[in-house]
């Protein structure tokens, strides 16, 4: 038997139009469930274990710089750690929006943990790491 | 501004355990800002259906660039669709393998076709095609 | 197909001894290689006279990144100028130095004035503005 | 007294056109008065010396991806030094021709080596060394 608690989530109230939307359009019975779907399938891709793995990869960030304090935020996480970060692209989308990728090297634990702290900085609309492979291990 | 609407949402008690833990672990301040960057990161997710939606993104490769003929496919492919890839980011990883990131915009559909043939291609070892937003149309 | 021509140069003595020195020390296979070079780099030195040239370049800053507003600045031009920047990388020097290459393409004269806007603001250590060709108009 | 050698050099018919109209433009009396000035001006250029101070700086490249083997020394040189050039961007003009910049860090000699092989490479249509700071020693 299933034991359910309730609690409020507060969401900008365009966001909340495009996840209704996404729900019909998914076929969703209502909104909790969705939101279910959602949570596991972002702890599935968070309990992965890279363990002390040597991986390569890349971290995509969006994000508005006019947003106070942001890039300088986004900037001091990247300085904090240089051992990690090769180096970024930076592609001024539109007036306001910028693309961001990281190249990163090193080990799997640290690098997952910046990406974490990079996208959970607020004003950052997207943000995605994208692990692959340092190439030593893979044969062709 | 931001206008904002609070709902509520019934999740199993063991998930919201594990969302809560999550959110810690990732340094979200509360469980709304992580829902909400799920529900963004979805959105992007679940707009890679329309073709002809405009969509920034990176696609990401590893391979050894002694592989004869190997460069010269690449960047040929990516020579051919210049209106869609803006710039390229290459890392040297040791002797033979490389990162390489191309940041991308346009449609949808033409973009995965060009990913898909630069991930063919012979020798790639690795490759992902991350798709983001332009930022236009994802509030904060 | 290179449809190639021969002539004949009168030079000092001594001075051919230093230009085969040069050759030798630069790696190049033969005089001719390296005076096509020197006549390139002069073409393109001397065309950047004509403001209306279609040029690419590069825009190189090295700045401090805690220095405050700086970084703002720097991406509000950027942004204002995304027509001629197509991309910009970001090397973490250390934990204060950021070294930043933009990638230009567009007329002389504006470039000159994002690149002088760019190296003036306040905080930026050193700037430089590089400017090469696209290729089109400059023989093999 | 001076004492004139007489040789022949090899050069793309419309590059000879080119030189031969700078010529005019700049107001020399015939073209090996010109090629002289410029092999001086290569030659103070090339003496400079760096010695092992410890410089940033990048490296900007263009040429015509189509050229045979091109791509594959430029790579192969590259990936010798990879503890000298820290990431590259390629950015691609048009169906021919690529505009590569390598962010660099490390003593200014090897760095100048490397600029001076990437540089000679035939097929190269105009390469550049910008040397800047590492910011350490340079006060805001």
């Amino acid at each position: 038997m299933e034991s359910v608690t309730r609690f409020s989530v507060s969401l900008d109230k365009k966001l909340l139009h495009e996840l209704d939307r996404m729900c019909r359009e998914k076929g969703y019975d209502n909104r909790s469930l969705a939101i279910a779907d959602m949570v596991r399938a972002h702890l599935v891709e968070h309990r992965q274990q890279f363990g002390e793995q040597d991986i390569a990869g890349t971290i995509t960030l969006v994000y508005d710089h006019h947003k106070p304090h942001l890039m300088e935020l986004l900037t001091d996480i990247q300085h904090d750690h240089g051992d990690l970060i090769i180096a970024t692209l930076h592609v001024h989308l539109d007036h306001h929006n910028c693309l961001e990728v990281l190249a990163v090297r090193g080990q799997a634990e640290p690098i997952k943990k910046v990406a974490d702290s990079l996208i959970a900085a607020k004003g950052v609309k997207h943000g995605k790491l994208t692990i692959t492979t340092t190439g030593h291990d893979l044969p062709a």
